[in-house]
């Protein structure tokens, strides 16, 4: 349960950020429900902390998943069922994309009802 | 020049990231000048290196901005007008925001047209 719908509740840090932008092509076909999956099948995988996502209406997109550790980013990669997204996103539905992992360091937030 | 459009060119790591993850308000008085403004200001700062930004229609944003060190994003941070930009989005313009500062490990890229 998020108290902020779209933002990853992550813990103190240091923990891991997977950077993902992306350039959608004009393909649709199968996307959304792969997509969708992906979020969810990235929720149940040990060391999963969070996601965070958004694309604006160019069809560029970022999404931020947050990991507790380099190996539970490695095995998320490895996935089969993920492997076998990331090979239709490959054929089929980015036209560019970007992946950088990172160490989080440092993390503060702003709330206005506070 | 961008060969794609939206994406940081960003050189090889170690640098930082500082992921800004934003709910927007309802209140669109002055926002987009001063984003935009923020957006140029930042490319002309020392060791910013490019910036990512995309934002979905339910107004959830996610900027990604990438810099050559510690002292360079404390410095952004600091800067007299991006201070005042700060407090406006804290008075008008997020409901919610998340800064997380990290450091770029690793990063690859795919295009489909190579």
């Amino acid at each position: 349960m998020h108290r902020h719908p779209g933002f990853a509740d992550t813990p103190e840090p240091p923990y891991y950020a997977v950077v993902f932008t992306s350039r959608r092509s004009p393909v649709d076909e199968g996307y959304a429900a792969v997509a969708q999956r992906m979020v969810e099948l990235a929720a149940t995988q040990p060391g999963f902390l969070g996601l965070e996502s958004a694309r604006d209406e160019q069809g560029l997109g970022i999404t931020v998943s947050y990991w507790s550790s380099l190996e539970a980013i490695a095995a998320w990669k490895a996935h089969l069922e993920h492997q076998e997204a990331q090979a239709a996103g490959r054929q089929r539905w980015y036209e560019h994309y970007t992946v950088r992992i990172s160490r989080v360091e440092r993390a503060y937030a702003f709330d206005a009802r506070r």
